[in-house]
């Protein structure tokens, strides 16, 4: 038996680890790196560093999947997410065959947390589901909405009310309905800047935990301008940006 | 000055506790606890567990607040809120009043992470806004839809799609629009029961990463009734649940 261990880390700062996650990386022989593109770098740094501090003088191997990049706009979304996983999940198979033993146990270090946004989970129950000699568990991280919501010092709901976590371009159709706080990641393209006008406050937040921290809060339309033009330089400056941003009908908290 | 700090517990497995959390608990020279009704008892526990096993042999006091009992099920909901909101307000200013010292930092644990339907943070906010002795900061806990998401090895979304987070209370008053995945907590009424022959799956849990967890998971209709017995039947055993659940469209994925 193969056992791979899909171990959020959190999604910011390395203390955001929990000590579950400090326990699964302890128990393991081979630690994956899959990461791609201009953060790569920056992520397997951290990943490095977070193996370095917490594991107690244990130490892991590590193996980096060889993905090919593809293009990044796809005209059809969805097919070209199906085509990333299916690089993604050829990856993992060979790494499972090739820089496993039998016996051993294998860490994934996923940003955040993997039930958020992220494909890993679906990858490893396909591969696990046509192979008998591989198990996994999954071990949940702090997300990049909790990291944006501890640093505002904000609740993500308003009382008793309900709360939409979407992307930027679902987000681009209007707003969600029957909803008065919006969490919107994996938005490339500003997407906030559109509902100036609407009574909206917003949080915003780009590299959020980590050294390169921005943080902007105020009414959408006061702020909407100074955010996308920090937002670019600070994409321009680093060569990539993560970033996300929670969108509150203002009043709401006092209805 | 006075410091609190708002320290996101996790919500359930004590290994659920991130190292941030873990060094604030460690820099505390007391914590507060707030408890009430029939968990008290449970979680306090938890608490204290967290405490002797992770602060290295720092030893902060503990300070139990009074919460007078109030109605539980009152007929304005926001009303009743508020004037639960209004004791704990008043109980957090004497804890600080009365357990801290100048210069004292004091911690509360916070259920899961402080976002996520939790009153602390609005709390804490107004006694900061009128208060020139007080400061607070928040640190991020795994939220118990971790727990239930990583426990079932399920994404929270489908791919690229949104997800709406709510109450029981809320979803009785039918499907949120334009979401195909519900992720559902604070229900005390079993309301996916509802939602029977709507081509629905749902992955419910109770007392999730604890050692009385329960999981189930498969076609809401094939489910629902073993899900509402169950859950009456550990109500009854342990006097209390706390159980939380995630609702989806089937096929989604595949769409
Ligand atoms: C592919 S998703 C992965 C999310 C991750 N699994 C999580 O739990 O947060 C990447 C998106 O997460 C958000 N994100 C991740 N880390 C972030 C950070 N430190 N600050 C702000 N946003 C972040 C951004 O919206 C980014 O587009
Ligand atoms: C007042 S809210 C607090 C939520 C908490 N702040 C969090 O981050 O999960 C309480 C609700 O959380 C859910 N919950 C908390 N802990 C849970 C657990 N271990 N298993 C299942 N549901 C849980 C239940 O739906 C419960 O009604």
């Amino acid at each position: 038996m193969k056992t791979l261990l899909l171990v959020g880390i959190g999604a910011g700062d390395p203390d955001y680890i929990t000590y579950q996650a400090i326990k699964a990386l302890r128990r393991s022989d081979v630690i994956f790196l899959m990461d791609k593109g201009a953060a790569k770098h920056k992520l397997n740094a951290l990943r490095r560093e977070i193996c370095a501090r917490f594991l107690d003088g244990h130490t892991p191997r590590f193996a980096e999947g060889q993905q090919p990049e593809r293009e990044r706009e796809a005209a059809d979304y969805r097919a070209s997410v199906d085509e990333l996983n299916r690089d993604k999940q050829a990856v993992f198979e060979q790494l499972i065959d090739e820089q496993m033993a039998d016996g051993e146990t294998a860490a994934f270090m996923v940003w955040g947390d993997p039930s958020l946004y992220d494909s890993s989970i679906r990858i490893i129950e396909a591969i696990a589901a046509r192979r008998s000699d591989f198990v996994y568990d999954v071990i949940p991280g702090i997300t990049s909405l909790q990291a944006l919501t501890a640093r505002h010092r904000i609740p993500l709901n308003s009382i008793g009310r309900a709360v939409e976590i979407t992307t930027g371009r679902l987000l681009a159709e209007g707003w969600p309905q029957g909803v008065d706080s919006v969490a919107v990641m994996l938005d490339a393209k500003d997407t906030y800047r559109r509902f100036v006008g609407h009574g909206l406050h917003i949080y915003w937040g780009a590299y959020v935990g980590t050294a390169d921290e921005i943080l902007i809060a105020g009414p959408l339309d006061e702020v909407a301008e100074r955010i996308a033009t920090t937002r670019a330089e600070a994409r321009e400056r680093n060569g990539w940006i993560m970033d996300s941003y929670l969108l509150r009908k203002e009043g709401v908290a006092r209805e």
